[in-house]
């Protein structure tokens, strides 16, 4: 299946007129959009676009979120802020919450920030970098739907629940780690479902429990595997990190956690949390040294003896940043079925997605 | 080869005579020996009494490491403190910069500590653990001689840099995740050269950075990978917590960082950096609250329905404590071969390891 190019920006704006449409305040449906358009532009188009309307228009309309995103302050203290979210979108409470995050940092050095009662907010990556041009280190983490199974178990019972870092360098560009706490989320098995292929064993179980290539397997009543896959690669560690995350969004915020965080069929609040750190790099050393030995650590990294076929080395977030500078260029690829789906719902939401594609480009094959 | 029982006590009391036989502070010597013990006690004895002469006493022996352990603050904020350790000991080093950092934490919410010029501080897990007690969250981060290859590369560039978190329950064990971001650490390797037998596919590569199941390979010129280990299951993710940590414990603190962390082979300071973070739990919700939370989270995972084959699911720590627990009463075990070595370094230090053992157990085979 071929895909039509789009320019970022057509895109973001159709994503505003989307969400004023459904009655998000201007500011935060500008806030919604960049974030969104942000995970196409970075290659992550699982958590763009494709989702304006099955996720958050149809739970908007459906009274599943609140579009005004209405955020109080549940406690604060110098160094820590806890949010409730209102059940409003989760990039306006994300983005938000940061920003404070960032400005309390500003004033005692470091700062973490919890937001209880919020929703899917898109890429845990964006929230992170959102400290880079302060000279801060951003930490992002989100609780989600609950996919994969813990070490010996069979069912899903964590979310895909990711950890994102950022941190600045000068001359090479930002360390930006932005992974889920599985192996892949659970859109890369439906992938391989839909191609008829099966997938790399370690992925994921069926119902027994024991992993399996069979994509189905694992969609009908089985799990993800955390990273590190099984008891002898340390898959426990990949749980463990990912009960952290939930410890941090789900538990320490207030918010819903494991197996009762809100799945994509609820009726009622889904109650996802998040948790955001601030590090003021200045609080600890200069930021230029900083900076220069990252500089270092990074092309240290980068320089290493590669292993035989391999002609690169990369550091955290580089091959993003080269998409989006390309993607900049040429436009985000969509796919034909992704834009038929826009179409659609923009028909029904009354706000037609009319805009015109910059060209078309084949689809690659499968990549594990 | 069998192993002789002795009672934790009194391994900690010889380390101490050890230690202050080599001028150090008795205070910072019972610190050093009840973290030491702790890594036997909880069945890490790769951190534990067998590296008190070939690691901590012959350093300090060749002056490269600084037996009274002089710290200082390089700067400080309401939230922050950049401590320098002096080239003293690690463990000192730790447990003094995590006692200020929850101390801090407790005035502004959260804190964050580093420390740079250190050396091996034994397990991360009883830094993150000393905040238990205070209803916080403790985190601590190490860097370490470079042993793991970066993804698509061949050669140690990064330690095996630990993430350690403890988190408080109510009726549930607390939560301490204290992992390698490797998949195993060096030793594991060592275990099984010794016993001549090939190791799991994907612990570590050769010399040309392919995956081997020979130890010999990955000790003489290759590298540990790290978790997650090829690309298709996503090593590249345990390559980036691995580098996140360097970016706080390294760089962040002002250490060396990556391939330039001191190896045990040194002749000049490790420089090694550590960074350590406490949270304050009443600082978001009610502590009661969130350890009821956190009791209810554990529970919802170890009622989980097992794999097949399987009939428990463990939460991270819940292991280390159980053995800790029977280590108190039985006594801890140790390799006559570590019991030898103790002998004489204690002859050749002037301490003699005179200890009774309670007993002798038989050691069990190889476990991946």
């Amino acid at each position: 299946m071929s895909k039509l190019l789009f320019r970022a920006a057509d895109l973001e704006e159709y994503i505003v007129r989307f969400f004023t449409r459904h009655e998000v305040p201007e500011e935060d449906a500008r806030i919604a959009a960049e974030i969104l358009t942000s995970a196409d532009l970075r290659g992550v188009s699982s958590h763009g676009i494709i989702r304006l309307d099955t996720y958050y228009g149809s739970f908007i309309r459906r009274g599943l979120i609140d579009p005004k995103s209405p955020l109080t302050v549940v406690n604060e203290t110098a160094a820590t802020l806890a949010l409730d979210g209102g059940n409003g979108l989760g990039h306006v409470i994300g983005y938000r919450a940061m920003e404070r995050c960032i400005d309390k940092a500003g004033q005692s050095g470091a700062c973490m920030v919890t937001a209880r009662n919020s929703n899917h907010y898109g890429i845990a990556g964006y929230y992170a970098m959102m400290a880079l041009p302060h000279d801060m280190i951003g930490i992002s983490y989100t609780n989600a739907q609950p996919l994969v199974a813990p070490t010996y178990g069979r069912t899903g019972r964590l979310g895909t629940n990711p950890i994102a870092v950022a941190a600045p360098a000068d001359k090479q560009r930002p360390y930006v780690l932005d992974m889920a706490t599985s192996i892949v989320p659970i859109g890369r098995v439906t992938v391989h479902q839909k191609a008829g292929q099966p997938i790399p064993e370690g992925w994921g179980v069926g119902e027994d429990g024991l992993v399996t290539a069979n994509p189905d397997a694992v969609l009908k009543g089985g799990a993800l595997m955390p990273l590190g896959a099984t008891d002898v690669m340390r898959g426990y560690k990949g749980y463990g990190l990912g009960l952290m995350v939930d410890i941090f969004a789900g538990v320490l915020a207030g918010a819903a956690f494991g197996e009762r965080v809100g799945r994509t069929n609820r009726t009622g609040p889904a109650n996802v949390g998040h948790y955001f750190a601030a590090v003021r790099i200045d609080a600890f050393r200069p930021v230029d040294e900083f900076k220069r030995d990252l500089d270092t650590l990074i092309a240290d990294l980068k320089e290493a003896p590669k292993a035989a076929g391999q002609d690169r080395i990369y550091v955290h977030g580089e091959k993003e940043f080269e998409l989006a500078e390309r993607y900049r260029v040429e436009g985000v690829p969509l796919m034909i079925d992704v834009v038929r789906q826009l179409q659609e719902s923009g028909e029904e939401a009354g706000v037609p997605f009319d805009l015109e594609p910059l060209g078309e480009v084949g689809q690659g094959g499968l990549v594990d």
